[in-house]
């Protein structure tokens, strides 16, 4: 069945959300993911994921099979598309598509938080 | 290939996104759909939209197989999922699940904006 997970204002925290923080190394850099909609709520085919990256971090620089479909919900950054980058802030979308490298930074100076969709939890 | 989309500032709308409007019945009022991501921009097995509720307005009552997973974007009201009704306001999630009955509606006195992800444009 449903369920309504609450914010945890003034935070970009959520109700019974999975906290998954990455190491950093040479492709990441000071980001975390929480799971707002994931298997444990039923979802089975696609999944809602909020990252926080800190200013100057960055996501994985990768490619993968699976589409990403990106809401900015904080702050300021850029996306790389295939080998153009792009200047994201909040409320933008970005759609990441099959097997197009792409990789996502804060500005130097701001946070960027975005939830991402994908066919992974 | 990939696109990023920015929102049209100070307003909820954004670039090439696809607007419907919905008339008014005795099941909805005053809501709107933006096709954030859709199969134009590549997208096949889930897509993201906008909808935009008026004050006082409501989504369709209605029930269906496939799932929702929606963000609150803008504003404050209502969800009903299965025979409850939920409090929701900007930053809250909501899980729809596979033929549940739900509807969401604005407060009175306020628009309620949210981002769906579903199996549908």
């Amino acid at each position: 069945m449903g369920a309504v997970k609450k914010q945890l204002k003034p935070d970009y925290d959520w109700e019974n959300c999975t906290l998954v923080e990455y190491g950093d190394s040479d492709t990441v850099k000071g980001i975390s993911k929480r799971i707002l909609i994931g298997e444990e709520d039923g979802a089975t085919d696609f999944f809602v994921r909020y990252f926080n990256v800190q200013p100057g971090g960055n996501s994985v620089y990768e490619h993968h099979p699976w589409v990403h479909e990106v809401f900015i919900l904080r702050g300021r950054g850029t996306v790389l598309l295939g080998d153009t980058w792009h200047d994201v802030e909040e409320g933008d979308v970005v759609f990441i598509g099959t097997d197009e490298q792409h990789q996502l930074k804060a500005a130097p100076d701001e946070y960027l938080g975005f939830l991402c969709v994908a066919a992974r939890p």
